[in-house]
């Protein structure tokens, strides 16, 4: 059911191209930061996170690592390098029936990593809110 | 392929039953913390994380939310509550065609959770690396 969205989700970060994201993702979607407890909900604060996230993350050394696929979830594992450190983390993607996402939440590893992360994502949060 | 090695799990956390851990571990299972980088390699070690983490997270409250399994792969994600702070995580276990572990990564969310654990996951290793 899945391997469809997965399958755009990676068209996306290859080529960049937004409206994949604008189709991809559900307007009730909810999105789960690795650092805060709280979910954030909507398509707009989510294509807000991703961006951050994207921009902190995408760099050269990102790459996937693992794929778990089953029904309507998915767990992509990926490994990239900022600023010296090892991060390795889960997208977690769970779609409708219509193959549309509907939760996206991540988890980072190790400690090093997830607090690097936080440092920068509210930097670029802050940066792209308030463009 | 993975479902059968997941029943066992499920039944290990049922039953503390140490031999099921015992058979379900290949001896060369590596173990990745979600504080630390560098793995943890071979069973011994990986026991001794796995009984930490189910001390410190395996109260009442704990309870897995969501399983995404796939081949060899299966993605177990977990909620629970430690001293009044929300734990959500995954168990990434990974096996070989015989059904058993190879690879056993946690990871941690959010932030909170994830310096909870580090504080009680040291002093629970400290404690049992003693016996």
């Amino acid at each position: 059911m899945i391997e469809k969205t997965i399958a755009r989700w990676h068209e996306l970060l290859e080529t960049n191209d937004q409206s994949i994201l604008d189709e991809l993702l559900a307007d009730d979607v909810t999105f789960h930061s690795p650092v805060v407890h709280t979910p954030q909900e909507g398509k707009e604060i989510t294509k807000l996170y991703l961006a951050s996230a994207s921009n902190v993350l995408g760099n050269g050394d990102f790459r996937y690592a693992r794929e778990v696929l089953d029904g309507n979830n998915a767990v992509l594992e990926f490994v990239t390098e900022v600023d010296g450190i090892h991060i390795n983390g889960v997208d977690m993607i769970r779609c409708n029936d219509a193959g549309q996402i509907v939760d996206f939440k991540v988890m980072i590893r190790p400690l090093k990593a997830i607090n690097l992360l936080h440092k920068k994502m509210g930097e670029m949060l802050q940066q792209l809110a308030g463009n």
